[in-house]
């Protein structure tokens, strides 16, 4: 059965490779517009979905993700009003040069072609890796969660109407709606039609991908984030930019899991910082070098694991452990990084810089929180998703991460010497 | 054992990851040095392989490519001089601005770690893939064929004793000499240190990378490539280009393999093929409606069965089918080809941007030889492989195809609203 998707994805994506920018906007546009006039099919399959998933148990916050409401339909519409306002990469030249060979040689951005997405409960998911492809004329299969299937459903048969009125293929934006599981799996091996994999989920989907998967496989999204306070800080700046990187919004990837401080301001700062987080309810997970000085705050503090540096809180936790110095906070950082956001706090240059070229991560911040690692922010008017393994894209992937490109060789009748 | 090897060439990476470009360079012609001053050293090793590759039977296309002679180690030593001189991109920013959100933002090339290449025979990529790669900052694992493996050992002995001559980690170039085939599966798992993989070899040796490694590959080097011969041709120019491209090198992976001819001149333009193909020792594998025009021209044609337009002569052997115009060529290039290298012989622009836009390979030629497809005559001074995937890096991969980007923000302690 996927054979034969993806089979019709490839001839697809050979139809909207060639579009142009405005062909591809005008059906961005339809895409909207009838999200919005066929918004009662869609909210009904919703409701259909939501039910089953209370009979399930599902958590509320689940439940809130996997919930449409009108306001929330048409928030989904505009964004892909916004895509078609964005710059479109495809058709770019990125070098070129007339050679001494004589061939007039250029690097073109093209579409990358079928475009494989794995994602879990969110439906508003559907519409936006759906809008971005078509955007950079890419052929996407979507295999979304089971709780949502009915809505998916719906929605992809609303965003199919649409490319069909603008008499482009319907095979552009497919979705696998059967949620027998061993389709992913037959979906990892589709190789000869599908060009890049997308899982947007936990570790153990990206996992599956990374170990199963014969298509390239773009992973990421797991944040153990950190923030190293050097001895030079300032208190209060600091405390500032560290309550942000945690409580801003803790379920999300970039928010900061493990504060490292040097030993030389550990007393006095520790004791602000235990003063600070108990104002914003942040419990505190303390190595025993940080221990002595955050026991007695005000702020809730347990002995941390070693465990808890290597997975994600996701909530109002926080590690904290003293460092010898810069060197230490380093090691701390490869050691149980996963190289998605880091940051320090200092006001030496020369060791903002040191920090820059030895963290590997995907971003690196000097006096800035964590939040920012996202496409939005970063002002790339999109993301698909964000890497944090070193092939293809890395951090925020937006529009270009779409793409590859080819090489054009001119030449007048020219032959190799 | 490969963990302990993983371990130390990430270890290694960070250290040379900081390097600046003179002191890289300074290892670079340190190793040259020492390449030429320890030549006796490499070529006894050499002798040894070769005495068994002769005793083992191995043909003499495969003991030419297995022999080192003074020569040849000389000007695999040059070679490495030339990539001293090569710019590297290590530390260029890519782009950069000001945000709104009042985050400086910048993309700098920073390299991709460690770098895992499996190779076959040819005792020269040891060396060229090792000053690479330091050239960029990447530690490296080899993994030569086991006909070499006294070479290639006595090789990064020599590499990793210049290394320590500067002080610099000799963990950076490593090479897992232990023939056992097993080796090879564990490499491929080896995702914790090992950040890129690039099989050079055949096309089993890719599936197997494709199949069982969770470290990202990038495949490649299987060209079924294809000129497509409009009816506007010129004909004696037409032959010039195709002759380039079969016969100037055949058994290289961007050879000509399937020549596709308009219906239009196919009964005059076959002919002259005919004599031409003749004339430069061409045997040629014609389709339905070619052999008509073909059987009795001077050049011996035997009819062309579906498998040959799947896989590569790497000879003196041309498969010729008819088409129906262009349309039909570019879907029988889109049904056999590799993605690799294929291009149209027209002298019609729209026609020419039409193939270019619509034939998705790697390099797409206009009027020119597909031998074109290689590092040194695109002027990127030199090709770790020839990727014909997508992501990350696609066609002839220079310097740039080994470093990745990170994002740096700096701020004035700034917090995400």
């Amino acid at each position: 059965m996927l054979e034969q998707m993806g089979r019709a994805a490839k001839q697809a994506s050979w139809q909207i490779s060639v579009l142009s920018s405005a062909e591809k906007n005008r059906a961005l546009l339809a895409i909207a517009d009838r999200l919005d006039a066929q918004s009662e099919t869609i909210l009904r399959a919703n409701a259909l979905d939501m039910a089953d998933a209370r009979q399930n148990g599902l958590s509320e916050a689940l439940l809130d993700r996997l919930l449409l409401t009108p306001a929330r339909l048409s928030a989904i519409a505009q964004d892909v009003r916004q895509v078609a306002l964005l710059t479109d990469p495809v058709g770019q030249v990125i070098d070129g040069r007339l050679l001494d060979n004589g061939l007039k040689l250029e690097r073109r951005r093209v579409p990358l072609g079928v475009v494989g997405v794995i994602y879990e409960a969110r439906p508003n998911v559907t519409v936006d890796v759906a809008s971005l492809c078509l955007k950079t004329g890419n052929a996407v299969i979507l295999r979304g969660g089971k709780e949502t299937h009915r809505t998916n459903s719906a929605t992809v048969g609303v965003i199919q109407d649409a490319l069909a009125a603008c008499n482009l293929p319907k095979e552009a934006v497919q979705a696998i709606d059967n949620p027998d599981r061993a389709l992913v799996a037959e979906l990892l091996r589709l190789d000869q039609y599908v060009d890049m994999l997308i899982p947007r989920g936990g570790a153990a989907l990206h996992k599956l991908c990374r170990e199963q998967s014969t298509i390239p496989v773009i992973t990421g999204g797991i944040g153990v984030c950190h923030i190293y306070a050097d001895e030079t800080i300032d208190f209060a700046q600091a405390l500032k930019v560290i309550e942000n990187a945690k409580i801003q919004r803790p379920s999300a990837c970039n928010s900061l899991e493990t504060l490292l401080v040097h030993q030389g301001i550990a007393p006095e700062f520790l004791a602000a910082l235990s003063r600070h987080m108990h104002s914003v309810g942040v419990r505190l997970h303390a190595d025993e070098r940080a221990m002595p000085y955050l026991a007695d705050g005000p702020a809730t503090c347990v002995a941390v694991e070693e465990a808890n540096y290597h997975d994600e809180w996701l909530s109002l936790d926080l590690n904290v452990r003293v460092v010898t110095g810069f060197d230490q906070a380093v090691e701390h950082i490869r050691i149980y990084g996963t190289q998605h956001s880091d940051a320090i706090l200092t006001q030496s240059l020369s060791t903002a810089e040191r920090f820059v070229r030895e963290v590997d991560s995907s971003a690196v911040y000097v006096n800035a929180s964590t939040r920012f690692t996202d496409g939005g922010q970063f002002g790339l008017g999109a993301e698909v998703a964000v890497s944090t393994q070193k092939l293809h894209a890395r951090g925020p992937m937006g529009l270009e991460a779409l793409t590859t490109y080819k090489w054009i060789g001119y030449g007048d009748n020219l032959v190799r010497g």
